[in-house]
C-alpha cells in the first residue's frame, strides 16, 4: 500500500458574521474574532489542520478586504498560499479556483473559518476518512452528528454504507421544528457543516458537468491570474463574470457521487449569539461573562463588554453584547435577528 | 373674611435617586434630572408652586453639594431662600429648621423635588385645602390617591371628616400585597405622599413635645446660623448634634393632630425605573425610547442612552439605560435592587 497522498486545506474566509454584531463588524467579521478562547476562529481552522504530516500547507480563500488580517494571523512563518477574491461569489468559484491552483490528483479538504470545533481529535479522524473516500473519486460532506432538533440548517439524509462512510441518499433543506425532531429521532441524518472532501480533478468535472459557465469563468480566472509570492490573484474580468452559488447547490445536490462521513466533535457554526453562547463554559448560574459585568438575580445570561460595565438584574436567557459604541439585548430567538438591525445593515 | 395667608412651599432637595443609577449620580442626584420632560424634577417642583399670589417665596433646603445645581436651575431671578445643610439629617430636622426661619404663624407647604404629578391644577387644589387645615393647626399629609396596590408606599388610613380634609385614624407601614389590595379595595386608604401643609408655629411646638432634644439643636442651629444673601448656613455644631429622623417618625406618627387631603393628582414618586417607565408615554408596542435606540419585537420596554446605540431584540418589559459609560439592564421587579448594584453603591 502506498503512502496516503497528502490532504490540502482550503480555509474559506467569506463569512460575514452579521448575526455576531456588534462584535462581528465588516472591518474585522467573524473569523478573525477570538470568540471562543484567545485565539480566532481562522487561527483555529489553521490550528486544526498544521503540525501534521497529513496535512499540506493551508490554500485561504479570502476577499481582499481581509488581506491585512489574514497574513498578520497566519503568522510570518507559516507556509500558505493566499487566493484573494476581488470579489464575493459564494463558495463554490472560491473551492473551484483553490482546485484549479493545484494537482488534478489532490485530495482538498474545505473548511470554514468561522466555525468551532471542539474535538480536533475527531476532526481529523473525519479528515482522515474523508480524503479517503475523496481519492476514489467521491464528494464528501461531513455529517454532523445533530446534538438537537436545529432548523436553522440543512440536513443529510444517509444512504448506503461506504467504506469509512456512506452515500447521501438525499440533501434536505432547512426542515420545520416537527421535521428536525423526526429526523433527529430516526438516526438518519446528519448536519450539513459545510465541511467537504474532494479530489481536485473530481471537483472540477462535477462543476462542468453541472455548471458549464462557472466552471470556464473558474478555468480562465485561474490561468489568467497572477501569482505574487504567496498570493495569488484570479484575473478579475472573468471571475466578475461568474454567477455565484455555493457549492452545495453548484455541485453537492447534483452530483451522483454525494457522500459523507459521520463527525460527532462538538462542531457550532456560531450562527448566532445564542449559539456562541452554547459553546461558551457557563457559571453556576448557566451565565458567561467577558468584561466587566455584575449580574443579579439572572440565569443564562451571557454579558459580554469591550469597555463599559454592564449590570444586570432579573433577565433569563438574554445576551448583552456591549461593543465599539453599540449596546445589543436580544433574547435567544431574537439572536437570529441581529443581522437584519439597522446597526448592522448600515456599517 | 380676612385675606388667605400666602403659602410658603418648602422644597426638600435630599432624594438620592440611587434606584435610578446610573443616570441619577451622587453629582447630579434624581432632583436636578430631566426625567419626565424638558425640565428637571426641580425645576417641576418649584414650577408647581411659582406664578400664583398664594405661594410666597420659596425656601429649598439641600446640601451644600447641590448648592450650584440648585442656583442655576432656580434661575437668577427667582427670590428664593436656599439653606444649606453641612449634613443630611433627614426631613425632621430640613423642615423644622425652615419652620424655624419663619415667622410662627406662617403656613408651610413641604414638598420633596424629586416627585412627579402631572396633574398641577389638582395640587394646587389640595394645597390650598391643606393649608386651610394647617392655619387650625392641623398637621397635615397629602393623602394620594391610590391607582395600583403598591407593597412600597406607606398609608393613611382615613378617620373622622373634617372640612376639606380627613383626620389620619392610623399611619400604616408597608403592607404586603395581600393587605395592599384590601386597602385598595376598602376606598379608606391613601398612599403617605411625603407633602405636608403645617402652621409653622404648630410644627415646631409639636418637634418639642415629640423629640425635645432635636427641637432645642434644630432651634440653636437656626438661631446660631448665617444668612448671607439669599443662603442660609445652619450653625454647624448643633446641626451635626441632631439625630436625624424622617418627619414621619419624629412628628406625624405621634401627634393627635394629624389630618390629610386627599389628592388624586397623577402622583408618582418615580422610585425607580419602571415607575418612571409608568410615567412616561407610551408608544404603540408599550414602549419608551430616549436616544438613540432600535426596539424589534419589543413590548413596555424602555430604552435610554446618552450617546451609544441601543438595539432590542424580544424583550418584554425590560428597562435598558446606558448612561455615563455604565450599561443596566433589569425586569420590572429588578428595578428595585438597581440602588445596590456595586455600580449605584460604589459611585
Amino acid at each position: 500500500m502506498s503512502e496516503p497522498r497528502p490532504i490540502h486545506p482550503v480555509i474559506l474566509c467569506g463569512g460575514s458574521g452579521t448575526r455576531l454584531w456588534p462584535v462581528s463588524r465588516k472591518s474585522r467579521p467573524k473569523p478573525f474574532l477570538p470568540l471562543i478562547g484567545e485565539v480566532t476562529l481562522f487561527e483555529q481552522a489553521i490550528g486544526r489542520v498544521a503540525g501534521d504530516a497529513r496535512f499540506a500547507a493551508p490554500i485561504v480563500v479570502a476577499g481582499a478586504q481581509h488581506i491585512d488580517l489574514i497574513e498578520e494571523q497566519l503568522g510570518a512563518d507559516r507556509e500558505h498560499l493566499l487566493v484573494i477574491e476581488p470579489m464575493a461569489r459564494n463558495t463554490a468559484p472560491a473551492i473551484a479556483l483553490a482546485a484549479a491552483l493545484l494537482p488534478e490528483d489532490a485530495i482538498m479538504l474545505v473548511c470554514p473559518s468561522d466555525h468551532h470545533i471542539a474535538d480536533e481529535a475527531a476532526f481529523r479522524a473525519a479528515a482522515i476518512a474523508a480524503a479517503q473516500l475523496a481519492s476514489e473519486e467521491w464528494m464528501v460532506s461531513f455529517g454532523i452528528s445533530p446534538t438537537h432538533p436545529e432548523t436553522g440548517y440543512g440536513y443529510l439524509h444517509r444512504g448506503e454504507e461506504l467504506s469509512g462512510g456512506f452515500r447521501i441518499a438525499k440533501f434536505v433543506e432547512k426542515p420545520d421544528l416537527e421535521r428536525a425532531k423526526a429526523y433527529m429521532a430516526s438516526g438518519e441524518y446528519s448536519w450539513n457543516g459545510g465541511i467537504f472532501a474532494f479530489r481536485a480533478g473530481t471537483l472540477l468535472e462535477e462543476l462542468k458537468t453541472h455548471r458549464p459557465e462557472m466552471a470556464d469563468l473558474v478555468a480562465r480566472a485561474a490561468t489568467e491570474g497572477r501569482r505574487e509570492n504567496s498570493r495569488f490573484h484570479p484575473a478579475p474580468e472573468p471571475f466578475a463574470a461568474i454567477e455565484g452559488d455555493s457549492i452545495d447547490y453548484a455541485v453537492m445536490e447534483n452530483t451522483s457521487r454525494a457522500a459523507m462521513v459521520p463527525a460527532d466533535m462538538g462542531w457550532s457554526d456560531i450562527g448566532n449569539w445564542a449559539a456562541l453562547q452554547d459553546a461558551l463554559p457557563q457559571d453556576s448560574t448557566g451565565s458567561f461573562v467577558n468584561g466587566q459585568a455584575d449580574l443579579v438575580d439572572c440565569r443564562n445570561v451571557m454579558a459580554m463588554s469591550d469597555g463599559p460595565r454592564i449590570s444586570a438584574i432579573g433577565l433569563e436567557d438574554i445576551s448583552i453584547v456591549v461593543s465599539g459604541g453599540e449596546v445589543l439585548v436580544t433574547t435567544r430567538d431574537g439572536a437570529q435577528k441581529v443581522g437584519k438591525l439597522p446597526g448592522a445593515v448600515n456599517q
